[in-house]
This record gives structure tokens, sequence and C-alpha cells, in this order.
């Protein structure tokens, strides 16, 4: 689990937590095996004063839940929390007396609500059984699970919630919320779905009925107060079917992150246009 | 710190953990004061046996950082991290022997791109003094702080990194990529924005230089292969500046979430045409 110590420039190192170095001057530790949390601690205070010393600048230790009796010894050090996820516990030092710069967790989650309409003018409609919401007809909405295109999540969703099966259009409009889940913001995706199947069968656990309703019905329920997102979505709806409106539809790109395919969103309508 | 033992149906309640219920059949346990971590395990085990009797659904404990010697316990008694932030961990437990729905922690980042043209045709470009773009001309790029708006965040980015101050005009586009951060996803939007001033003032630490560059001269720079996010930058401006290209430009709308106001971002002019 440590390094043995070494001999160096004729002086004996002691042993350390081991390490690897990050491409930002920091180095990762990466905790697997079980230790002892003084032993630990002890070891985390030397290698501490080791990479001041080498002017290292962040130091991450990634903790696994089994080793969730070392996460004390590493906050009397004087590491804070980065982020966790349910396996893991991500710590942070940051070295140098100037501000750190790495960037907080993420910050948004993405759900996607889907617009299906069929050519009869009827939307598919929800009720959920739990929630704010519960007793009133709106559409399918979810979240999309982690690494999950919006356009593969707006298909499952709606095939979860009502079994029909869907083909994603286009983004018709987006919004954005604040401190909507533990202080956390929201980015809603209002997707055109085309459906490909017409026979509803709802989630049980979830939604207490489904059914297409024609959108003038939708749009009767709304007061002519209304200045949320369902007006948005009746005006949207009415502006796709009979106006031709352009929403943002996916392109293959390749990501600038990793060279993966990604996909860029937007008016292909307008960017194909001759001038 | 702790509820005292009471009577009830004539039999005396053991001491408990402090807990609020929640709005979906759960407990919320908020430590505040130290405790000693033997005390916390015992209390967490009573508590824990009296919420399974009460069908109670997801426990939650969340531990400021400063009680960071209570996180071994819980983890001991079961429950996992759900999220953390600097200054605090939250951990779960989810008593039914259902699926636990609850949502995971946040899943993206938000980042703007600043697509900042003058009246001469020149765009708005920088070079970054670290990172894998080091040495190539781009546009200045930035993650939206927790809980700012799209359309504030890239208004401070490249006040930051270029001193210019502009005005936010529309989302041109926006791509979606994975895996980009500790396994979380990003979402980039690219933003067409005016600028209201001219003299550049880069940012000492992260920003190596910065110019106004001629669009042509911007294009030029892609190999005929391009097939990533700047050859999108590059169409979308000259679509823009040339063909009257429609992107999404924000709206106030009520949040379904706190009846706040928040912004729909829309195709206007199309949602506007008459039929």
């Amino acid at each position: 689990m440590m390094d043995q110590g070494t001999m160096e420039n004729g002086v004996e190192n002691v042993q350390r937590l081991p390490a690897t170095d990050d491409e930002f001057g920091g180095v990762v530790v990466e905790m697997k095996e079980h230790m002892d949390s003084e032993v630990f601690h002890t070891l985390l205070k030397t290698s501490m004063s080791l990479w001041k010393l080498q002017g290292k600048k962040g130091v991450w230790i990634k903790l696994p839940i089994y080793l969730s009796n070392l996460v004390d010894a590493a906050v009397k050090e004087g590491f804070w929390y980065h982020h966790a996820e349910p396996s893991y516990l991500m710590l942070l030092y940051w070295i140098p007396e100037t501000q750190n710069p790495i960037p907080g967790n993420a910050s948004h989650i993405a759900r996607v609500g889907a617009i299906v309409l069929n050519d009869k003018r009827e939307m598919l409609v929800v009720q959920e059984k739990l929630g704010n919401l519960r007793g009133v007809w709106k559409i399918s909405t979810g979240i999309t699970h982690e690494g999950e295109d919006i356009s593969v999540g707006v298909v499952r969703e709606v095939k979860e919630e009502t079994g029909i099966d869907t083909e994603f259009v286009e983004v018709l409009a987006f919004s954005q919320h604040h401190k909507v889940f533990f202080g956390k913001s929201e980015l809603l995706f209002l997707c055109m779905m085309r459906p490909l199947s017409f026979d509803i069968k709802i989630q049980e656990t979830e939604i207490e009925a489904a059914k297409w309703m024609p959108l003038e019905e939708y749009a009767s329920q709304l007061s002519p107060q209304e200045n949320g997102l369902r007006k948005y979505i009746t005006e949207l709806c009415i502006a796709k079917v009979d106006r031709d409106y352009s929403g943002f539809s996916p392109t293959l790109v390749t990501s600038y992150c990793d060279g993966n395919p990604s996909y860029i969103f937007l008016n292909k309508g307008d960017l194909n246009k001759q001038s």
C-alpha cells in the first residue's frame, strides 16, 4: 500500500502514500487497500510535507466508501470535499497560496420534456402519482442518466412512462432553473418527438394515467394569466405544426474533449440556407 | 442534540437522532453539533430501527465537514454517499425493498463559449496559458457558476478573460459531451455576443494573448477535414452575419419549480411568425 523508503541524495526518504502526478502540477492519491486510520494519518502528514517541498499544487485523495474510516484523518489535515458519488468520496487540498482554480462539482441536472404529437393533433400527456403536479395533465418528463445523450434519454423516458415508441426530432426550446435539487440547477430541454406506436401502457409505479389529448384541449387548461412553461409548450407545439417553427436538430461533431463523436444541436435549416 | 425520551402509548421511547420528515415519506437528519462517534453510532442504530417500523422511505444524513468523525459510523450502518460539496457530505439510506427512485447527483457542467463579433467582421479570440489548446486561437469559454444564468455567465467570462464588455444576443447552438470531468458531462452553449467595448486587457493568470481576428482568418486556420466545434463556430458565425441565422433567444417565464422568473430559450422569430 505504501512506497518503501528509498535512498535519494544520500538521505533516506520516509514512507509516503502512493501518488501519481496529474497534468496540472498536482498529485492524485487513489486509496484502494484497507489501512488503519492512524497509519494513514501519519503517512498523509509526511506525504504532504514532501509535496509542499516539491511545489505540488492540488492534492486529490480518492477514498472508496469501504475506506470511510480514513475520511476524518484527511479532513483533520485540512482536506475538504470536492465531490462524492455513491461509491467514493473525493477530497482536495490546494497547496499554493494562489486562489484554487479547480472547477467545482457538476452544477446541473439535464431534464428532458417530450412533446409527442400524433397526426390527429393530439399530444401524449400523463398524470404523475407523486409530487406537486399530481392530477395535472402534463407532458412526459425525466432526468437523463449519467453519460446519456439528450436525444436518447427522452426516447427512454417516454417509453418507460407510457409504453410509446418515439423518434427524436429536435429541441424546440430549453430553459434553465436554479436551486431545483440540493442547490443544483436544471436545464430542461423541450423535445419534439414523432410517435412510432400508439397504444399506451403506463408505468404503474410513477404514472397515474396517460392519454392522447387534443392540442386545443391541452391549451384550454391554461388560464389567460399563465406565463409558465405550459404556455410555451402549447405555443411551440402550434408553431411547429402550423407554421414550420425551426428548433435545434442534432448533427454529429468530433468532440473537442476526447475526439469522440458528440452532438451539436443547431438550426439546420438556417445554417444550410443559401445566401 | 438528541430528542429526549418521551412516553408514547405507555412505552418510553429511547433517545434518537433529531430528524424532520420530507415530502416523499422520508426523513432528514441534519447534524450540526459535535458528537462522539460512538454515541452517534448508537443513536443512529436506534433511530433506524424506529424509522423502519414507521415505514419511512429514504433517510438522509447531512454531515458538515467539521463532523467528519461521524462519516464512518453512518457508512458502517449501510449509508452511502449521495453527494458532497466543499462544506458537507450528504449520505442516503433507502429503507423499502423497492428500487431507490432518488435521482443521483448533478450530472452536467454548463460551459459557455462566446462568439463576439465587431462590425469589421472580426472575432474576439484568445490563447490560453494551460491545457491542451495552448497556442491555439479560440473563442473565450468558461464554466458558469452555481446558480448563474447562461446569459450572465458568458458576459462575465468574456470580461474576465479579455476585459471586453458584451451584451448577450442568443444561443446559436449547443453541444453535449460526456466524461469531461470526473465522469461528468458537459453542455456547451455557443453564444452570440455584441461587443460594447473594444480595448483588450487580458487576464494574466489564465490567458496568454487575445485579439480581434478577421473571421476569414479564423476560418482559414481549419483543415478541410475539420469536423469539430471550430468548423461549426465558423459556419454559425457566417450564417449569422450574412444570412440571418436564428438561434434561441431568452424570454422570461415563471419557473415551474418555484414560481421564480427563469429564462426559456427559443426561436423567437419563428414563434412570433404569423401563419
